[in-house]
């Protein structure tokens, strides 16, 4: 999507440079927009257990582009001899190393064993790395495409109100499910890209989502740059803006959802979703097919991670020219913070996948994934 | 309550100076306990217009004492004439600037009313300082005793659910409804305070209350100096926190309640109270009956307030030794700032006042304001 005008995804090759990878290192948004080189796979590591980069999709990238680069450093180390087992056997390390970096990424897994498998198959350190280079490609390439289409198909949604309404179009979201999530175009956010592109008018309410505050410093930039009309909120407000009938339609994206329906995703989407029905208003998830979780029925059988306090007791603002740490709280108060809460499937409406849409539901959702009955029977 | 273990009113006569009259100065909590002089009129002005002091029982206090410092301005301009209709206009003049300070506050039209009253009654400038002290005393004095009432009659839920429980009771409340926000004791935390002294154990989830934090920076800092146990939560995690049955019962305050029951409240409320419905927690709401508005049938009604979007963007945190104000979104972001909701009556489970608890119902209502059913006939 665009940053001042200009087209970006959020992980690239360098142009001039094949061995280095250039992220946007989200830790500074929205107050600067800093581009980072990679050149290590220790870079990698540090740049996704640092929250450099974030979001399932971009973190599933950045792991297949990082074994890339780790490749060199394979290669460098049995260039002589060139030992193929070596080779691997290094490669390997590297991936269990950006593995650790976090630990519950279902997409980073994913994305390292999938190099790792593609690196294995070839007999020559050059096919190795040019393997690896094909193949995180692929992983941002398949990223996009499943997230556009995730776009194409939400867009029906938005529009069939636009129909209706003859107006701008409301929609509330939470958290950051957009392009920075992703590689690009992003889950939640990809509909509302779609639909601003066919010129239809759309406003996103932006709520803040505290503690880490994805809403109003990673959403409100994206939509910024899009030029699309928006206005931040705290998460508190979301309610009353379903009350006075200011909301048309919520979308959220997901950490996890149960073959079932049950939705994982980011603390204060219950609430959301509780508003939602008490106000006859329309509460969707958008997500790839990479987020479901096929081995678990129940939303409260997972195990919802507690973060640090210190994100709770402190917020990272812009003062002046500098980004400051501030206490907002009393010095010695605790603070409990959860990541995630669980929407129960009764408050979903319906589920926005690469594949279509469809209620929450096992039945329906494996009508669009009929492979997953397969192995599920 | 107690401050460093010392006991405090928000709002009290110098012991040695009763010209003056010292508050502490709410902007500067929790980071710094500073207690502040008021000596004229236009101090006690800007101190509830900038909002050294806020919440309805503190403010009525304040304009209550507020009258009273006036009154030795008025006493000076007339002091060689001795005429006492231009002491009456002087009063009035002050009345009227301090009323202007916090325009829809129905306790400070309510005290500088009472004050222009009994100050009128009196036939000399000297008695009319005299009743003009008093008066602002006893104010000051009915709310306390009015909140400790509120304390008694919510401690009984209290000790229902500790004797079936037997363990500590857990309490979530939102925003500060507490001592700070009246002159002492509070509305929602009274109960919590008279629970405590009686030896039953009970943890207080804070809800940090964006965009003003009245949770994380008040509350907290009030349970704090009594030594009681709490937690803060952004206000997003308070659903996760019912679906996990880690509340027994939620106390909130409230900034009006409708003779049938709606409640209009800090932003948010409607949200705890959505989800304290779905996972069949009690939720009560504490008020003094100067609270309820017997001229509004449907919460709907009521206009709510929107506040100035920098609440939002912008944060008060402490950085070292000073508070600093931090911008938390893009600069140039819209945000919105509805400053309470509507929660309706059918999600509350009862009214917590100075006469008793009754259902969030007209008829239970009247039933412990009968002589408002007369004036409603």
């Amino acid at each position: 999507m665009k940053v001042n005008g200009k087209h970006y995804r959020t992980i690239w090759v360098k142009p001039d440079d094949e061995k280095v990878i250039q992220i946007i290192d989200q830790r500074k948004l929205p107050h600067k927009f800093v581009i980072e080189d990679l050149k290590t796979s220790e870079d990698f590591a540090t740049a996704i257990k640092e929250m450099h980069v974030r979001g399932a999709g971009l973190i599933g990238a950045s792991a297949g582009y990082g074994m890339y680069i780790g490749c060199f450093e394979a290669f460098e180390a049995c260039e002589k001899t060139n030992d193929l087992e070596k080779f691997d056997r290094i490669i390997y390390e590297i991936g269990e190393k950006l593995k650790a970096t976090r630990p519950t990424a279902v997409n980073l897994e994913y994305a390292v064993n999938r190099q790792l498998e593609e690196i294995r198959k070839e007999n020559s350190t050059r096919k190795k790395i040019f393997a690896a280079f094909e193949t995180a490609d692929k992983i941002a390439d398949e990223d996009v495409n499943c997230c556009k289409k995730i776009g194409e198909c939400g867009l029906q949604l938005i529009k069939n109100i636009y129909n209706k309404k003859q107006d701008v179009v409301n929609i509330l979201t939470h958290c950051n499910a957009g392009w920075l999530a992703f590689v690009d175009y992003g889950s939640a956010l990809s509909p509302v890209y779609a639909t601003h592109d066919l010129g239809i008018k759309v406003h996103v309410w932006v709520s803040e989502t505290r503690p880490v505050n994805q809403g109003s410093r990673l959403t409100a930039w994206e939509l910024s740059h899009e030029g699309i009309s928006h206005s931040i909120i705290v998460d508190n407000t979301a309610g009353h803006l379903m009350q006075k009938g200011l909301v048309d339609l919520v979308i959220t994206g997901a950490d996890r959802v149960t073959y079932t329906g049950d939705v994982v995703n980011k603390i204060g989407t219950y609430l959301k979703a509780l508003a939602a029905k008490n106000n006859n208003v329309p509460f969707y998830v958008a997500l790839p097919s990479s987020t479901f979780d096929w081995n678990t029925e129940n939303g409260k059988e997972i195990i919802i991670e507690e973060r640090n306090e210190d994100e709770v007791k402190y917020v990272h603002g812009k003062y002046y020219h500098e980004i400051k740490k501030v206490l907002i709280t009393p010095q010695l108060s605790p603070a409990t913070n959860y990541a995630f809460d669980v929407t129960p499937r009764n408050l979903v409406t319906g589920l926005i996948t690469e594949r279509g849409i469809c209620s929450p539901s096992e039945k329906d959702i494996l009508r669009l994934y009929p492979e997953k009955n397969y192995r599920r029977g």
